[in-house]
């Protein structure tokens, strides 16, 4: 379903080249200070422009349709609307005989009977990255605790002095690379979460893992947690709660004071220059597929600010 | 909340040392023959045995409460009940005053006002994937897919004949040990999943998560994916989808009919025997604590299992 | 689905002449005193014994199986399991071929390809409102307002002097009688509902439609609404809300901190001595049904505590 | 919540005299043929006109924003778009200190701490059932069953011959008044609702009464079954279900096979000219309040095809 939450409650909708993406929230405060200019700082972290991102140019001018009312939110869903401008459809005309490796496009022609939208992605597209940011901020607007994202690893360079070179590097084969995001979630009360199935861990894997090229969510030590020993990993608990963060900020799937630290693996972008092997479907025989340039060369670039969005939504559903 | 899906929905209900564990299974095809007796083998899988599970002897005897007449389903709701045995609150009276370090202990006293039952972990103990089990066996009865989960790493073994002298030492330190669950699934038809929030891998995540202990789930390429090129980790498309698997049989969100394919990994059990520092609530001062030996030194071991009850639990609400 | 509401959750299973009913209630506040024993007012009233209930002795014996400890709900989930006793399934070989007019034997055979519970009605069964009152006994623990609801009607009687002789004479000629129950909640806050879907209405039709026999559902002046002016049925406003109440408590959705009245038409009892037509699905021709008589005269009788308890399961899941 | 349904799922939003209202469908079946122009005749039947109906002149021009490409549904949500024109916020200032009797207008100002938009109602206007109507445009294209409504009485008068004079009686008098609308649904098969809490009644009595205005919902003989003996109710069971259609269509929550028949007492539109009592909460004293004329004389007028929608949409759910 496109919808995620039950107390703070996200509908997208919406396709790359359609008119419009978009999202309605429900559940948001009443009273709280929103206007247009309040999505701009979240936007412009996820939109294109440094090394290694798309050149294609979006607009991204957010339009509130409801919910707010004098310049602050009624408590009523707000619908916030971003027309696409800048679509090139003629691009993808190709990707409807031959779908591209790693994409959506092969699996929505089978789950839609050949009529999605096939259009960069369509429904599928990374743009609709763009209304959960959106939610993302207004989730914020909710919080008193923080959340903060950023990459920390491009490739198999953890040191961020090197991805430029690396990036340009992909650029010029016509290539992609994969990345890690790091979310750090400070000032949250103790006690989210609930017991057995909607744990902390289980709500943020769930709206993580479905942003476009994600592959794997980890908390707190996470997949290294297997290679120690109870007495490494284990956080000792003092007067106020844990003394280390081993376990990222909950136990047993409740949040435990201690800031949430969770990494999200992003895969290398999928569309890439380098030809690639696929099937032409018209012609029903292999095919060579080269897909244009304007991609990102490294999604968790843009991604850091969608995994930020996510765990806002994610809390803004638990406080 | 106590309940996971939509189609196939289960609640679970129960406490480590309380009259009983069990679940309510809404969503059973009718006319499924069910009884007893097909429990039993995931059953033994989960049970304690093997070196380096606990040797709390669990009864677990499931009864068939409603929902089958005849031998069959009846598609009304299904109600599995697991006495407890074998119960020893006493070893548990301790963790009231001092709280385990890496347990839910200290996080269930601040989420329940301190009403919550303490006894073994109460509704946060690793005994509630006992019904987890059995609702899975039931979902494998609605599949005309294979989901098999295996160990295949414990600490930093990934050969398993390192695996019982790793654990006798473990178990001689009064120590524990993480480990690594693979769960694939074979037969999954193309086109299952929703886009844009109830992706394959946000369901699987999402009650893989609820399991206690665990702390990352990566799939296909996983962690590793981020490493990669675009121009390695794309699968080539053929006439009859992907040739190779490392998105690990998802695209987009959606099954594209290669097997699914995922890792999860546990931590080192936290009921240690290694004295660990905590804090003595009821004098409000620093403790040591001890815990009582009858714990798995690996949950991983006993976790496969119910790793491949949530595959199967989920991809029957697909189906 | 067997499982209604989203903060104060319930799910049911059993059937009437399985081996239990039951209810797993979710989203029960921690610290509420609560033993076997409370139950016991409302299981009386729901029990048989006033004329024209039926015969069949029920014992109705709750057992908790889980969600409290040392006599204090903990906030887990709260498990409740009933066991059936005094079955008779022979009494109901018959329905198999021959399903009764007005029951949903016809139906469930058709929903479920012939593999549902045949005896007594199965899921279907008034039996499984024992645990909804059971339910709603929970749900006042946690409600600061008063639900109260009882008969206003029985057959064309609004006078309650009249009921018992009308009830001789439907049981003496092996008939049945249909009756109305109004439900008044008192001392509910204003502001509760939420626009556009979930509006109080909506919440408390919703559950009251599942209780078995009933036909409508009404509130304020109801049906009497549609031929009133708005001149006559608008309650002013004064200082503290509405003055009069013919809203029966409930504006735009919204409780207004009036009383909330609302009234449910129940049908009379499907099962009745007289002779009615059916299809002998066993020998495909017409065939004629007598239901043996220990069933209700009047559904309504035992009705009215049933609705009383869904009102207070709505509320509860909305404060 | 503003959302509604799982198999087939609306989001609204909007206010009446804000920028827009609109509606998100999840759910829709790929490859329906569909275009703006296909909204046009139940929204005709919903705009106003005909005697006693609001001189409002409504725009209505449905813009499809996403899910629909080259004229056919894609399977993706389906975002629908209703900008608002014809505003004259200045009619409801005076509701801001004077909240109207029978309206939303106080238990708003409860509920959302005085954040809720004041013009019009808001998002508790009737404006809101323009995206419902839409929503049942797209529902029934998924039908086979066919839904159909119909004032059947208007005040005391179940003769539409009685109705012009009546109605602009109470027009001259600044007066409104209630109705009655029945709606049938044909061709429904036989096994559709789920026990327990998702009967066919239960659902349908859910949506209808969000719909402004609504003080009752029966089904079948509806509050007269409760004055009906059991012999007189029952429907006899002929060889293809039930051969009369007591229970309108729905026996044990369940559809029979029969028509689904259903009747919705409408309330008398709250908003009249004649004076008022209401509480001046600007000055903390009585008030009398006029409304201004353009409002329906009777809603049930324009409620019909809303009703009719609300059936569609709900079978959309469960088909």
């Amino acid at each position: 379903m496109n919808r995620f939450g039950n107390k703070f409650c996200i509908s997208l909708f919406g396709e790359s080249h359609g008119p419009a993406v978009g999202v309605v929230i429900d559940g948001v405060k009443p009273g709280l200070p929103l206007s247009e200019a309040d999505f701009e700082p979240d936007l412009a972290r996820r939109r294109s422009g440094a090394t290694g991102t798309t050149t294609r140019q979006e607009t991204d001018v957010p339009e509130i349709l409801s919910g707010v009312y004098e310049g602050r939110t009624t408590g009523a869903p707000l619908a916030i609307l971003f027309r696409n401008g800048n679509t090139r459809p003629g691009d993808y005309e190709a990707f409807k005989a031959m779908p591209r490796p790693g994409h959506a496009d092969y699996v929505a022609g089978i789950k839609f009977d050949g009529f999605q939208d096939p259009r960069g992605g369509g429904h599928f597209s990374g743009r609709l990255t763009l209304p959960l940011v959106a939610a993302g901020v207004v989730a914020k607007k909710m919080l008193s605790c923080t959340a903060s994202a950023k990459v920390v690893a491009i490739g198999d360079a953890e040191d961020a002095s090197e991805w430029e070179s690396l990036l340009n590097q992909a650029i010029v084969e016509g290539d992609s690379l994969g990345g890690i995001v790091e979310c750090r979630v400070s000032g949250v009360p103790a006690g989210l979460g609930e017991p057995f199935f909607d744990s902390v861990e289980s709500l943020l894997s769930h709206l993580v893992f479905a942003i476009p090229g994600v592959r794997g969510v980890e908390f707190g030590d996470g997949f290294a947690a297997a290679r120690l020993r109870g007495s490494e990993h284990n956080d000792p608990l003092g007067a106020d709660g844990p003394v280390t963060n081993h376990a990222g900020g909950v136990n047993g799937g409740i949040s435990n004071g201690a800031e949430i630290v969770f990494r999200v693996a992003f895969k290398p972008t999928s569309s890439i220059r380098k030809p690639q092997e696929t099937w032409n479907r018209a012609e029903d025989r292999p095919g060579t597929l080269v897909c244009p340039g304007r991609h990102d060369a490294c999604i968790a670039l843009r991604g850091a600010v969608v995994v930020e969005a996510a765990a806002a939504i994610v809390l803004a559903g638990l406080i």
